[in-house]
């Protein structure tokens, strides 16, 4: 991190800027403003269309924003109408729904996201919470610190995960890296996507409905968009059935989320491992009390390796960006 | 379960007899009464030495007996004297640190177990808990479950699971298994194991010690007799050190549990993920307050799939050794 410093103290108005909407750690904020002139949109305390015209007002206006995946800040025609000077915009995430691509498109604002920093873990996760549902870990885990082992003797049986048929919504990155490591449990993968992959030996389904009732685990691992939202709805949840287990480690939204606690509280289906809610940080209170659901606070992309290569990512698509060279990690070009 | 029952009821009297010194569910207990005369020491309340000498004294004495793996019965000396007709032990778990083998030998009482009916689930719930270790996974559902998510916003940062290496003692059927499925993650796997294996791609370990020094997770995946009591003690948590973790789904008493309680109180290893211990169904209390160790009550056998299986194989061995045929997962020849 000393190295640009090191190369000696540069005037601070030279440095480019950009819009950051998005809390960082300490180390990740100081490598950014060695950089870069960082407009902190939290820091500045102001609403943001003060800040966004004070921005734009500057004599070296920004050219660049890094947003948060589903963070507060949708960068939308409002945003981009308010500081024209903008031409990248980088989503420390994955997901890129918060962004109106086709308002990006439309005024050749570049779009990059976190590639895939996180697909691993987030692949990893999506397998430590299936296990965790199966095998009743955190359930297991809660009888034996609240003392009940020696008084009520063994738990409940859990469920074998080999031979299961998991279904992968979204046989993306973090898809095919879940359906990978599920191959080597001995679970037989299904998928639905976009489109059938020749490169897979799985089984693919043009409707998700159809997907679900071939499977016992459905794996939510899409992107958010209008074609994805509630692509787990009543009929869905009805195909998978009584025995069937939800992980979702997409968005809150690719679950109708109200239809989900309906069926897990009346049985319809058997449990569900979630990673993301539909208005986060509030989850559905009916889930505290249900001993086969798994709740986690959206941190399936939280290791300290994966924020370390996220670090990476954002600043060397923000040099790229800056230099007039390719985006390493680009959605939209520029 | 009823293609014998419906082949003609037998006279009782001519069932071989067994003793039974496990509880099992109905379906279990049902099906070997079907086919045996089974001798139940818990149901009988009488004594250990009176319920012996009881079996003991019948006209056709029991040829059999059905244990449990870590159960409170121990086969020794002193139970085959008082029931010398016992030509055959089955254990019903995959450890038979319960059985005297050299005093079964020497009698000339055949010894069979589980086989391999757990060692996918074990293996499974080995890599469950590990994930949850290194990416907080019951943790985190504790603070979901608690409601502190609105109020404390995200959660501390785990830890990737790929490139992690990881140290297996005793790579038999389960470490086998689970060294398969951490391997389709991206983690290193080393190994020690009484013999170096030449059919392994992995690096071998004469020592635990040196094993531990050079991995981030170790996985007690061994059979516990004398030479593996305690083999992880106070030396080998020094050399995995304060970034280690450790697994355990062998005997509790593989480790050194007051030395693992203490070298996580003091920070000199990160973590912990333990199904079994020393006194179950006693947990040290120490444990209970901590959000980096993950706990479930020898669990990782338990599954549906695996105690149907577990009836098979405990019926299959019975049956073959009252028709004088091979034994299907012999541990010791008769």
């Amino acid at each position: 991190m000393a190295s640009s410093a090191a190369s000696g103290e540069e005037p601070v108005p030279l440095l480019p800027a950009l819009l950051l909407f998005r809390r960082l750690d300490a180390d990740f904020a100081a490598a950014l403003r060695q950089r870069f002139r960082v407009l902190d949109f939290f820091a500045s305390g102001e609403p943001l269309p003060a800040f966004l015209a004070g921005a734009a007002a500057l004599p070296d206006p920004p050219r660049a924003a890094v947003v948060m995946g589903g963070g507060a800040v949708r960068v939308d025609a409002a945003l981009l109408d308010a500081v024209p000077s903008l031409g990248f915009v980088f989503s420390t995430g994955a997901g890129v729904d918060h962004i109106d691509l086709r308002e990006c498109a439309r005024r050749s604002v570049a779009v990059a996201n976190s590639g895939t920093v996180y697909s691993a873990d987030v692949a990893d996760h999506a397998v430590g919470m299936l296990i965790d549902v199966l095998r009743r870990v955190s359930a297991a885990e809660r009888f034996v610190r609240s003392g009940l082992w020696p008084a009520q003797g063994d738990y409940p049986l859990g469920t074998k995960l080999g031979g299961k048929r998991v279904g992968i919504i979204g046989l993306g990155n973090i898809g095919s890296l879940n359906s990978k490591r599920l191959e080597a449990f001995g679970c037989i993968i299904h998928y639905n996507s976009r489109r059938s992959r020749d490169s897979v030996p799985y089984k693919y389904f043009f409707n998700v409905h159809d997907l679900a009732s071939e499977s016992d685990v459905l794996v939510v691992a899409c992107a958010l968009n209008k074609d994805t939202r509630h692509i787990v709805n009543k009929d869905v949840l009805e195909a998978l059935g009584k025995d069937g287990i939800i992980i979702n480690i997409g968005r809150g939204a690719n679950i109708d989320e109200a239809e989900l606690v309906r069926a897990l509280k009346e049985g319809r289906i058997a449990g569900a491992g979630l990673d993301v809610f539909e208005n986060e940080p509030k989850v559905p209170a009916e889930l505290f009390s249900m001993d086969n659901v798994v709740m986690t606070s959206h941190v399936a992309v939280f290791t300290s390796e994966s924020r370390s290569d996220l670090r990476d990512t954002t600043i060397g698509n923000l040099e790229a960006f800056f230099s007039g060279k390719p985006l390493l990690t680009q959605v939209l070009p520029w």
